[in-house]
């Protein structure tokens, strides 16, 4: 019997460097590493993306395919549309695919509430089998985060043994969504 | 016989954290210090803003006024609206008074053309009598800078004996507007 | 049949933070991390050290092992004292066991030219069975380096199937030796 | 009358990058920035000594002259001699003038007595006409740094009109020395 958590698929309103029926379906077998932001999110600015630029540039794609994910919780009518977000991902020179978080009937952004996100920048890792792995709400050292990946990286498929799943509380650096 | 040259009016469509009929000619008698930028311009977001707001702690309000204007000359439906700046100024925690650049007929930003900037970030130093005397479009060093301010900051008032003023010409870390 | 190189002994004149008949070997069985540095190497003060602290901090100690190797090859009067790196170690807060590098009848570092180092700073990785994995002449990413040691830390005692040993080439950032 | 100090001599026991008989006393009409450090001195590296070499770099020698003061208060035998100096500032480029200050029959450094300074680093301001008119304990901001410059360049020689001399309290990031 197994802890482990399949992630929970994006649901999106639309993708940025990707076709609109992009799916991490497609992605299976590979480690995935989801960038949740928004675009005026200081810490996203700063830390997240461009760790998450990091990350894409240092690993191989077959190996680590990295995703954003803009998740508006706040400021929509700045940062809700498809061309601020364009605009956004072309001065930061964001090449990979974005998806854009769809809004629920709730106004919250479905994925983000499927993922129990806390606020943005979050880090999620997904193994190879489409399991999530690891879940960080603000800062995560590179050290750590490398490690993370390659322990991902150097499972088989379908060759679990244990559930080192973590889902990791609240931090600084972040814009944390209001309590309720 | 003066080559000095008076600071262009700044034409604004609005203000935020100002009074909408707030006018530079209020702040006669101090260095005023414009800081030029875009929401979404990378160069601006990471080493113009911060450095503006660093002038803004380090000096003394009654010394040094700090103005933002804001230039947007692309990616108008992203950043051209007063909602979106209002939303960046206050994830960025920007609490000086920023000029939204009036749109002119031919599109650009009547203020950025009264002063023939280059691009964004675009730092301009007024003196306590009104005349422009420094602007850089791209970085300058808080060193320099620091040093151009004092400069301004020990001239008395209708006591000019040179004539400093500089237009510095274009380097890199920012965005150009387009050569025409 | 193996391409996998056991690492060469240390062999040192003494040791700080640690008894002075210190061996690696005592440490079978985790990962270990050498930073090879001089104390007036510029490229291992800013970034080798630091990030050898991090490694230190950021990984459990019954882990990954961090240790210093104090190879001088140039400036011996100024650096080949223990006095002198006692003193160093001091201010920088170096609390990992620190090696003196054993000048050989060559007059260079007897460890050093057994791992045939470039300069200086190089990082090391030996895996948990004292196999020589990873060797890098000045700058690694953290990123990278997390992804090493976790590579190593996946690995069982007497397990391994492959050998992924990398002696990796110079770089910049580094005080190199000179050729002969 | 004024309350302006005339800057004490340099009491040293002989120079780098300088010939021995090197004296401050041959700068006068020059605004003079004396960078006092120790090269075992974490906050030196990292911040004051780079300091000093931008204001070698962003300002005119003619209008500013830059020089290093090593005022061994701890750990002689490490970094009290001329040759540990002389690999140290070989290593880190250090091009300016440097002077050892003589250590007095007490066994601390005279000049660093007789300025009456806290630990390292220290930097000092002399002003054209030979006053010293500012010292600082640990960092200060390049923005006032270079205004504070500034402010003596635009000083007339013999034209002092106000007394700015400032002697600022210990800060945190330097090497203190032990209180009496």
């Amino acid at each position: 019997m197994s802890a482990l958590r399949l992630a929970p698929q994006l649901m999106t309103s639309g993708w940025l460097n990707a076709p609109d029926d992009f799916s991490i379906e497609a992605l299976k077998g590979r480690v995935i590493l989801i960038e949740a932001f928004q675009m005026l999110c200081p810490g996203c600015v700063s830390h997240g993306l461009p760790q998450a630029q990091r990350v894409a540039s240092l690993f191989s794609p077959s190996d680590v395919a990295v995703i954003g994910l803009h998740t508006v919780f706040e400021h929509f009518e700045a940062q809700g549309s498809r061309v601020a977000l364009q605009a956004f991902a072309h001065e930061y020179r964001l090449n990979f695919p974005i998806g854009m978080d769809e809004i629920g009937t709730d106004g919250a952004p479905k994925t983000m509430s499927a993922y129990a996100m806390q606020g943005t920048p979050t880090l999620v890792l997904i193994d190879r089998n489409g399991y999530r792995r690891l879940q960080r709400f603000g800062l995560i050292e590179d050290l750590n985060l490398g490690a993370a990946i390659q322990s991902l990286l150097d499972e088989r498929m379908q060759n679990l043994d244990e559930t080192s799943a973590t889902a990791t509380g609240s931090t600084q650096d972040g814009c944390a969504l209001p309590l309720k």
